[in-house]
């Protein structure tokens, strides 16, 4: 498959580029200059704004697949910037369904948010069909997004599918701009310093490995079933005390806590139910998490040894 | 109680005004100039576009409910300018929940549209609780705005209900934008003109007296209770087929028939379910349809003739 990566210069693009490349796929990445990782051999590389509506065209010309992982940096960001976060999003990614519509290229597969578009939902785990009522601007930007998907596919048959992935983790995930509590845990244990526990530390997330996640990407691209939306998560929930003693485990040190008071933005637990992607995907995650966590461990020292 | 009706010059909002006013609350509108019916004794109009925050800040302050009857002409535009529509209604409904959220006014009351959030929902009747799954942009607008709604209660305590109203017809209602079956058909009734219909005139509709609606936006407008989404419609669904026959009895005339391709944009079927209202606004729809018809005819005379 000729495959575009939108937003492929971020943490799960590269993870994502480099997945499809094993597979045997004709890659290009288009998104901002990647910070994290140089170009990848053997991956068109194509620098550029996704508000850019010719540069966009341009990327997805002729693709199979088009993957579309562009989204707010995180959602804090967009809480602030809840206007902004709906121009450059909700509207860019019509934009994008347009080119779809017009035939450029084939199959739109959207990164949707498995943590964020359901807002608060007993009980876990939270099915596909479960009503959607975020609780942050990042969740109801993707849960737009998703319905003008849905509706383009009604309208102009544009073919789409939705991975709503819980929370990844792993290499290429660099702790920064308050992405990624499993980045900032291995940070604060390479480099000795305190994590700053948001709340109390009892909020329940489902991690994913990265790995495994972009598998499961891949294998939506190429889905030929019915359904159009698949929880991506591992159905299993972690506190993040529990992951603070896994990451101590797994580091061999300890990790001083701070306290800062909970956001009214994070759901108190989340975890998805995924057995539809193993239904009608074959899959399911595979990577242990001490062994994902080892693995995620070894690229952050490498990482912050270079950085 | 003080009210402002934004969106106070169409249809909807010249009937909710009266009515409110019948019930002795302040009403002041806010809206374009209305092209329907002058000024309304006893109401403060203010003339001015959604667009204008100035403008719509000055309109809101210090009222007790504001009702947001804003939104695209109709479902037909709102397609062809998507993205003009998310920036007018969208956008424009997030800086008056920032208003709500600064304390200019007590509780926003959004007209939502029954009759397009769902999209395509077997079963029906339809209750409040189904997904959302719009197949026009009309309806994914609604959607969306709905959700900052839910959002800005959790983040910040503004008070909100929704009126997801089904179809309404009745006084005031001219037939004009494609707005209305009913209009349209009184006025070929009236002026011997042939009905144009979308598709063969098997679709269904859940349609709802103005008079009886507007009762129950003002009944939603004090609601104490935990509920905040409210279906009001009937839950009596007519094909276009059936419509022409009623009103044809009522005008006791016959109306000439012309058939058009359908649109993708139309479901097949939408009747509400309004046990939630019944339950917590003690509504139901109370005019028999063919009564409420003879109160639109009478009105479409006399509108026509001066007109």
């Amino acid at each position: 498959m000729r495959c575009c990566v939108l937003g492929g210069g971020g943490f799960i693009g590269i993870n994502l580029a480099r997945h499809l490349l094993t597979k045997g796929h004709e890659v290009r990445v288009f998104g901002r200059a990647s910070v994290i990782a140089p170009p990848l051999p053997g991956v068109v590389t194509m620098v550029g704004d996704f508000a850019d509506a010719d540069a966009v065209r341009e990327a997805v010309r002729d693709q199979d697949v088009v993957f579309h992982l562009v989204g707010a940096a995180n959602p804090v960001m967009a809480e602030n910037e809840k206007i902004v976060d709906i121009q450059e999003n909700v509207v860019n990614s019509i934009n994008l369904l347009e080119c779809c519509r017009e035939g450029m290229f084939g199959r739109l597969v959207f990164l949707s948010s498995g943590g964020t578009v359901y807002g608060v939902q007993p009980p876990v785990p939270i099915n596909e069909d479960a009503p959607q009522w975020p609780i942050c601007s990042y969740g109801v930007v993707k849960a737009t997004i998703e319905r003008y998907l849905h509706l383009y596919e009604h309208l102009h048959a544009v073919d789409y599918r939705i991975a709503r992935l819980s929370n990844p983790f792993g290499e290429y995930q660099v702790a920064r701009k308050g992405q990624g509590l499993v980045a900032t845990l291995l940070r604060c244990a390479v480099r000795n310093e305190a994590i700053r526990i948001v709340g109390d530390g009892t909020t329940v997330r489902d991690y994913v490995y990265i790995q495994d996640a972009v598998d499961a990407l891949c294998r939506i691209a190429s889905h030929a079933g019915a359904e159009r939306v698949f929880n991506i998560g591992t159905g299993i929930g972690y506190s993040v005390i529990d992951l603070i003693g896994m990451v101590e485990d797994v580091a061999d040190t300890p990790i001083r806590r701070e306290y800062l008071p909970p956001r009214p933005i994070d759901v108190p637990v989340n975890i998805l139910d995924v057995s539809r992607a193993t239904r009608h995907l074959a899959w399911h995650h595979r990577t242990p998490i001490d062994l994902a966590l080892r693995h995620s461990l070894a690229w952050m020292r490498s990482w912050l040894g270079a950085n």
